[in-house]
C-alpha cells in the first residue's frame, strides 16, 4: 500500500510530518510518497539522521497557507504540495492521501479534483471527536454550509458505515443535531432529514441537543456544515479555555504545583481525552478515494495515527461499502 | 418597582425561588408578585419561617413543566404561573416578569402574549454566558429558528443596547458567528447580514468562528436561534463533562483528595466561573417589556440575580433606548 502525505500541511510542517512518516513506514509495513520541495525534505531527513526507508518525494513547488483562499488549491497553487498529493491520489499512484493542511482547500481539492462516489451528492469533512467515554464523528464538520435533506441523508449513512468499518462501533447509533428532541423542531431541512433517516434503515436514535452531544448519546451527529463547523469549534474552544484554567489553577501557586504533583497522571489522561489530535485523521467522506485532514497542530504521533486511519480505510474497502449502500 | 415572578418555574421550585425573591426584597427595595398555587407557596413561607414582607401571591391552578410543549402557555396552560405572570405583565401590573420555567414556553409567551417593541421583528432569547475572562451574550440563544438578514441586524442593535445599557460595557463589539473570517463566508443569511453589520453604527468586528467564542473576542455573538442553540448547549455540556472529569479526576483517589484540598479555593472559583447561573438570567429581547428566564437549574442566589438584572434593565430603560434606535 502506498501513502500520499503533503510534507507541508499544518502548523509543525514539515518537521513533525516526515517524523510521522518515518513512524508509520516502521509499523505499518507501508510506503509513503511525501509531496513537497524535495530539498527541504531532503535536508529534514538528514538533518534529524532519519531513514528514508520506503519513502519517495514528489517534488513541488508551492505550500498553501492558512490564509490561502480554499480555491487556491484549484487555481493559483496547483504546483502546491496539496495539490500535487490529490492529483497523485486521482491518477492512482497511491491508496489515500493524508494532509494537515488548510481544511477549506483540503475539502475543495478532495471534492472538485478526486471524483466523487458514484450516487454521493457531496463530500463531507468527517472529524471524530472526544465525548465523556468515548469518542464521535462529526458529519458534516464543515464543508457544505448549504445542504438539502438528502445530503444529510448520505452523511448519517458515510459516517455509520466509516464508524463500522473502521473505528470498530457495531450498528452505529445516529443523531440528528437539532434544538429539541421532538420530530417537528428545527428549520425544514431538519425536519425533512427527520423523516429521511426515521424511515431509513440505519440505527436513528433521533434529534440530539447541543447538551447530549459531549455525553456521548450517538455514534455519528448529522447536521449541516454551517452548524457543524460551530458545534466543532466552539467544542474545540470551551475544551482549549477549561484546559488553560486548570493549568493556570495547578501553576499559579506553590500549593497549586504540589497538587499537580499528586494528579499528574490523571492530568495527562484527561489532557489526552480532550486530545483532538488523539485520533488523528478525520476523513473527508463520499470522495472515490480516501482523502485525510490531520489536525493542523499535529505532532508526529498525529500524522501516523492519521496514516493508521487511512490504511485501515483502505483495507476495510469503505469506499466500496458506501457505493453499494447507495 | 414590582416584579413578578413564576413561583413554579425550574427544577428548584417553588423553596428556591421564594428564597430568592425574599433576598431580592430585602436588597434591592422593590416589591414581588409571585404567581402560582396560592396554599402551596404559603406553606413554603411558614415552614421555612420566610418573611412575606412586600411580597404578594396572585394565585393560579397550573404549572408548565419541562415536557410541555412551548405552545401550552398560551393554549391548555392559560391559568399556569408562567401564563398569569405574562398577563399580569401585559396588564401593567408588574415592572418586569422573571420565570426559570421551560424556556420554550417562555420565548413563546414573551413573544405573542406581550407585545414587541415597536418596530422590532421578532423578539430573541439572549443568554449572557461565560467566556476566558469575562462574558458575552449569544443573540438569539434558540427563540426563532428561521431568521431572516433584518431580524439578525435587529438582534445585533438589541443586544449591544443591553450589554451596554445593564451590562456596563462600553461601545460593546458585536460579532456574526460564522465559519471564517472572510466576508463571503457561510451562508447567504450570514452574507447578506454581514453587509447589514458592516454598515451599520454597530461596534462591528466581522465573522467569529466558534474557537473564538469562548476566548470573549466579542460581547455580542449574533447568530440565527438553531446555531445560537447549539453553540448555547454545546457550550454548556462540554464545560459540564469537562468539569466532572476534574471532579472524577479529584475524589478518585487519596492522593486527589488531598490534591483537591490544596487547590479548593481555585476549583471553586473556576466552578463558578463557568457557572451559567451566575448571571442570573437570560432577558428575551425585543418584548415591550422586560421578560427574564432564569436557568432552569437556578438555586436562591441566581433567582435573586436575575431580579436585580430585570430592575437594571428597567431602571435603564433598555426598551425605550432599542425603541428609538430603529
Amino acid at each position: 500500500m502506498n501513502i500520499i502525505v503533503d510534507a507541508f500541511g499544518g502548523d509543525n510542517a514539515p518537521l513533525e510530518i516526515i517524523k510521522g512518516c518515518v513512524e508509520a513506514v516502521a509499523e505499518y509495513n507501508i510506503n509513503i510518497t511525501l509531496t513537497g520541495d524535495e530539498t527541504e525534505i531532503k535536508n529534514v531527513f538528514s538533518e534529524n539522521s532519519l531513514s528514508m526507508n520506503n519513502i519517495e518525494i514528489c517534488h513541488c513547488t508551492q505550500k498553501i497557507t492558512m490564509e490561502d483562499s480554499a480555491e487556491s488549491v484549484l487555481k493559483e497553487k496547483k504546483d502546491s504540495s496539496m495539490a500535487v498529493g490529490l492529483r497523485l491520489l486521482n491518477e492512482g499512484k497511491g491508496d489515500a492521501f493524508v494532509s494537515a493542511g488548510n481544511s477549506g482547500a483540503l475539502c475543495v481539492g478532495a471534492t472538485l479534483a478526486i471524483k466523487r462516489i458514484k450516487g454521493i451528492k457531496r463530500p463531507a469533512f468527517a472529524p471524530v471527536m472526544p465525548s465523556e467515554n468515548g469518542f464521535f464523528m462529526l458529519m458534516d464538520g464543515g464543508a457544505n454550509v448549504e445542504c438539502r435533506p438528502e445530503m444529510l441523508y448520505q452523511f448519517a449513512v458515510m459516517g455509520s458505515i466509516y464508524m463500522e468499518k473502521v473505528m470498530g462501533i457495531k450498528n452505529p447509533r445516529v443523531g440528528l443535531a437539532n434544538v429539541g428532541a421532538e420530530e417537528h423542531k428545527g428549520t425544514e431541512l431538519y425536519r425533512n432529514t427527520h423523516e429521511l433517516l426515521q424511515n431509513s434503515k440505519l440505527n436513528f436514535i433521533g434529534n440530539v441537543e447541543g447538551r447530549d452531544i459531549p455525553n456521548g448519546v450517538c455514534d455519528v451527529v448529522v447536521c449541516d456544515g454551517f452548524t457543524g463547523n460551530l458545534i466543532l469549534k466552539t467544542y474545540e474552544g470551551v475544551a482549549l479555555v477549561m484546559m488553560k484554567q486548570i493549568k493556570n489553577m495547578f501553576m499559579g501557586s506553590v500549593k497549586g504545583k504540589l497538587a499537580a504533583g499528586l494528579v499528574m497522571k490523571d492530568l495527562k489522561n484527561m489532557k489526552t481525552h480532550f486530545d483532538y489530535n488523539r485520533y488523528g485523521g478525520a476523513p473527508i467522506l463520499g470522495a472515490s478515494k480516501p482523502v485525510f485532514k490531520a489536525h493542523g497542530s499535529a505532532k508526529a504521533v498525529t500524522v501516523k495515527n492519521a496514516i493508521r486511519l487511512s490504511v485501515e480505510y483502505v483495507k476495510a474497502n469503505a469506499i466500496e461499502a458506501i457505493s453499494s449502500s447507495l
